[in-house]
């Protein structure tokens, strides 16, 4: 049945006009529709294969890049799972403590790091302005050498989470959402909340709500995004998700309430972030190394922070929701990609209270749980020109994963 | 004639009554007798395979993660062996400087890591009371998220090192001990002295001495345990040594005398470890990050054991064992789990004297040679229903590990 | 057509009398010329079956150890791309702040990595007089564990860059030039020119130079060696290369005026390095930890190498080689094994023009892919007793390396 079920998406898949080959996977909203969706199946049929038993190990072998320039434990686990789902190692590239620097140098080692490569993995999320530039750049010298015979193939780059967009994790939250709510159509008019919330912790990427936004605008959701004043996304991602909910059919609005956005909402997703200007400030002070200076933005942006204590995901504020149409009934859909800072329990006041978190949890590691196959999906995508007959092709051979 | 072997161990293994699938493999005398045999015999059967290059790679694709809270090289390159061996990519649990809490976020990281994960090893034993409890919470995460459908498959845990038992290294050694006498059954009736020795450095793990007597005590062997005054053991593993002795017809007893162990010994295995108390006060003070109470502590604990120099594993002390049944001859059978602290080589003054230790070099070497086997059977058994018709199925494939 | 031509060399390869079975490949010089030409081809064979979408995995399980004792990226992927080209899982021995010491544990450490190893990559170049040393101490301690019985099979051991050597480069700069030039045996008469260049760093291993004019002088071309007066390289292999020069039919001079070298030249590989005395003035320093020490040298260094700013690869220069005969057309091939210190881009002054170094990049990008393809090539000859007939079998069985 799950064979069945696989068959159907990857004939689907066959039938999508695609333009993903030899291309980089770094913000959303440059894929059509169509592309996502094509993502979307492309991770569901791969799940689907496993389930069966069939091996989905299309390179017998071959090298993933992973680059953090940033921490990471699940993105790294899922880099590597995906990874290893196709059939590819992965070696990391780890700068140590000197970043490698821009312009000439990053051209060269993209190329050093790639001609065996097939995938590259880049999170570099800390420097607002500058991640999303170096995803362009790797992918721009890639792209050259290729032109010039230098690499027999091109890798294709994926981003594990930028200054602007955070793809795989907002690509397996929608995907967790459609399965949820019975379909990718069925998310059409629900109600999304995507609202900062409360953290004693300071200087959280604004990729994620960035990336929640500007995709879920894309289905003709009704999209709140909620924040106290003064802690803004990107301007544009704002602008871009507003207009994206006007041609899918959706609605936009900023408000400064989280009631507000909490009020009929069938999914809510509270989490925190730094305001744009502080990440803003924060760069020249993290080049600079100016410990000092980072210590002052931090006390003064925790100082901030701790006005609006109450914009935390309690028991009273899921009543608000009461959706009924939600697939957990008399409320919203709670979501968090994790880790969440719960109350009482990983601190002593933070986005959300132990009892919701509880009551969610389960649904939340089912979120996480997709990501693994939206990054094979990507690099899959990028990889092979005939998405479609490759996956059939893993069919048709049907190496049993495990004996 | 390899193969032949292998044949006669899978057809056994199919007849032992195991309930080791999806369980994990924490403390040795949580597990039959029947069950100890067949880990045996499937690291036995493994490595007949391997010697006849027969691929054991039971897994197309698969994750085995690794998380060792504390250093190690010839584990954590078993664990790596054991894993390719079968075909799994290791993923590395690296919680750097951040160690990951108790509670909430053990049950959260434990699933976050095994979306696709078929085994965890964990090597956590610098901690008295935390090692074995932090591998049982993982496990019971581990449940959890099968229960509630989370994750697709029961990953299986395996003790790398915990505060209370080593059961790789045990089992490896007693695997080993089989193989050096003849077989499980020749080892009833053989006296095996578990020693302390004198080492010039401090805070070991009391895991190899509590593993050695746990283990042996099983198999009718005549076991005696020797240390100086106060540097006791776990007594609850000190006293199961002693029931599982009686009702193995072995016989288990305690002295303060090298000399006494060491007297008609088939087997001697002298190793330095921290006495009991000692280990407790450490716990606290390495929670609290005081480096000046450790410093202390050590100071102590060196000062004390340097009044135990004599507790070395000399040509004068072999001699006391003329065992004569020993495959060695005339002595007793040398063991250490390695690496050992031998006088005029590594260290001024240690555990053993470098000729004692030179004429046993190659024996140390392929007692250690047992682990990664060992550990790839222990995955195999808890991931497996029914792990001879898998070992089978291998044999019949028929892949060959190397063209 | 790749599968034809993969299939002449294969042939080839089955016709060279060769003893590298069981061997470890640490000095060009240790080998005989048909046994390098073995590796040039099978490092082009493995690369054109890869190319014609042959897997070219030997291993279907294997542990590829990597031990690091300087930092690298290239060298890193390298291997790493290498070994999974080949089926072997790459373990890093990372030896941490405690370096493994010499004599009784290398044998130690050497075989308790290997119970399961097939090959061991090492890089050890930071010390003179002792990183080759340490080498041929690992490969010793694996003959001593296999005579024993200890270890299954003998894994090779591949220097990664040694005090001596640098073979894996100095390989891979060959195969370049040879396909550049039209053949190995279209090198004969070529001049190249190996100097010395000016950098702002200094502490450059001896290696790489040593490695090319220990290998150029091999097939009979006319190798200048260029340097500032006491930039010598280690006497001994600077007379090794001139007694080579002579047997091969070719040249061997050394110069103090990179002019000179460049005058004619259809080959430059303009490079700093440290002088001799000062590479072993550092050893002690490095040893004791010795940070004034190291300091006081440097600056010492460094302002010595001030005074040679002029060694610059610049456009001047080049237009004095106007080789004709280089592929290149009008002047001679730059060389480099990367990075290069690039005047104006990756500092103030350095070792080339940029305008020099832009013209080149691809052909120094298409000199450091062949990397990956010998060091594959180094290992599977180490491994494999009739090689020709492996890579038929490769071939022959016909696996896809990508679906």
């Amino acid at each position: 049945m799950s064979i069945d079920k696989a068959k159907a998406l990857i004939a689907g898949i066959g039938k999508k006009k695609l333009d993903m080959y030899h291309k980089d996977f770094l913000l959303t909203w440059e894929k059509s529709l169509e592309e996502l969706e094509a993502t979307f199946d492309t991770a569901k049929a791969i799940k689907l294969l496993r389930d069966a038993n069939v091996s989905t190990r299309l390179w017998d072998s071959g090298i993933a890049v992973s680059n953090f320039r940033d921490n990471s434990t699940r993105t790294r686990f899922s880099f590597a799972s995906a990874s290893d789902l196709l059939g590819l190692y992965v070696q990391d590239l780890d700068e140590g403590k000197s970043q490698i620097a821009h312009g000439e140098t990053v051209r060269e080692t993209a190329t050093m790091i790639s001609f065996l490569a097939e995938a590259i993995g880049i999170r570099d999320d800390m420097y607002l302005g500058e991640g999303d530039t170096y995803q362009r750049e790797v992918g721009k010298s890639l792209d050259e050498a290729v032109a010039a015979g230098v690499l027999p193939d091109r890798p294709t780059v994926v981003n594990l989470q930028s200054d602007i967009d955070h793809p795989t994790q907002s690509m397996a939250d929608l995907l967790h959402l459609a399965e949820r709510f019975g379909g990718l159509d069925k998310l059409k008019g629900k109600k999304l909340a995507m609202t900062w919330a409360y953290s004693p912790s300071y200087g959280k990427p604004l990729s994620v709500p960035q990336g929640i936004i500007g995709l879920a605008t894309r289905f003709g959701m009704d999209v709140t995004l909620a924040h106290p004043e003064g802690y803004d996304l990107i301007p544009e991602v704002v602008a871009l998700s507003a207009r994206q909910a006007k041609a899918s059919g959706g609605s936009f609005k900023k408000t400064f309430s989280m009631d507000e956005a909490f009020k009929g909402a069938d999914i809510v997703y509270p989490k925190s972030w730094a305001p744009y200007d502080v990440m803003q400030k924060r760069v020249p002070l993290l080049h600079d190394g100016n410990t000092a200076g980072l210590k002052d933005l931090e006390k003064a942006c925790l100082a901030n922070n701790a006005k609006f204590m109450d914009w935390e995901c309690t028991e009273a504020k899921m009543k608000l929701t009461a959706a009924g149409t939600a697939p957990t009934g008399a409320q919203a859909l709670y979501m968090h990609c994790l880790p969440a800072d719960i109350t009482g329990v990983s601190c002593k006041a933070g986005e959300v209270a132990a009892t919701v978190f509880d009551r969610y949890r389960d649904d939340t590691y089912r979120e996480a749980g997709w990501k693994p196959y939206i990054i094979a999906a990507m690099i899959l995508l990028g990889k092979r020109k005939d998405p479609s007959a490759t996956l059939s092709a893993l069919l048709k051979r049907g190496t049993p994963r495990v004996i």
